[in-house]
């Protein structure tokens, strides 16, 4: 006899697709949604249906939109525009409460190993939009490892030739550490990038 | 403006009432879902609601059936009736693949603090089960714990009077801990219910 009757087999199957989620805890899940009324349920896998059907990309920035055009790009002046990998990462600027400008998002970062070169990121309609005029500044925000660093370069090197800033984040030693837990990398860097008080 | 666009913020809303999902861990679930082809996520969203539509609880043990009468009441003899909290005590013993007879599915354990007395648990059907004769033995198979413990025991009192075998499963020491850090009530009961060898 198979363990899990077939719909809740397969239920546990879906669950094990997200990621980090093991047999033990898809098997959790799948209890619970059991347990869920009908309309809980529901609810639950209409969600699913409504984010996948209603979630597209910015045709300006490449962020997450409902319309064609996201909140950001209709709100906000494009002065001064934040390159990040992924629409996540807009998520968490955003949610710092800091930042007024708006955004590009390249989906992806170089990545020779993986087989994305920058024809494959949304480059092109990054200098598109830098053509049109006004910009006065590009933060490069992508991630402090190598692909995120090679991709800043890589998009500071086209840029700056049009006589725009091109900033990048600050890297150094997270707030709240010990100096005795940074990891190497970062320190080093902090003294590198050590600032006059 | 709000951090997500609504279709993800909703998605992530209904992440988080799977048990141990915060907020973070739904965030990541969501950016999964929205990376999913259609085809994905329409199955994902079906496999949500073919469990709870086409789960059933099976007449006779109280097991998730997906129709009337579950497979192991179908095919196996009922002459030993494992009883169980839940259903997926169910599915955690028959992976070992050790027990052949039947179940009883109790859904919950007395608990008065919780408002749970024998009344609202499946124990009638039990005892109409036994009265049909040919049951030869009652495993209590109901956690370790205090409501488990009670539970074993006001069953075992109602059934013993019928003269059937009730047993309840051995408690000790876990196999493949060290005496050190086994805890001390499962050591005590141990030394208790120690065996001649």
């Amino acid at each position: 006899m198979k363990v899990y009757i077939e719909p809740i087999g397969k239920l546990i199957n879906e669950f094990t697709k997200l990621p980090g989620v093991g047999a033990k805890t898809a098997q959790r899940y799948a209890y619970k949604v059991i347990n869920m009324t009908d309309e809980e349920a529901k609810e639950f896998a209409n969600a699913i249906l409504n984010a996948k059907s209603n979630v597209h990309y910015c045709k300006i920035c490449g962020n997450f939109s409902e319309g064609d055009v996201c909140d950001v790009c209709k709100n906000r002046v494009a002065d001064v525009i934040c390159v990040v990998k992924e629409p996540k990462d807009v998520i968490a600027i955003e949610k710092l409460n800091e930042y007024n400008g708006v955004y590009h998002v390249l989906h992806g970062t170089i990545s020779p190993m993986d087989g994305i070169g920058p024809n494959q990121l949304n480059i092109k309609s990054l200098l598109e939009r830098i053509s049109k005029g006004g910009v006065t500044e590009i933060i490069m925000a992508t991630n402090p490892d190598v692909e995120g660093e090679a991709t800043a370069m890589y998009i500071s090197n086209l840029i700056k030739p049009l006589g725009i800033k091109v900033t990048r984040l600050a890297r150094g030693i997270p707030i709240g550490t010990d100096l005795e837990y940074a990891d190497e990398v970062s320190l080093a860097r902090a003294f590198v990038e050590r600032k006059t008080i």
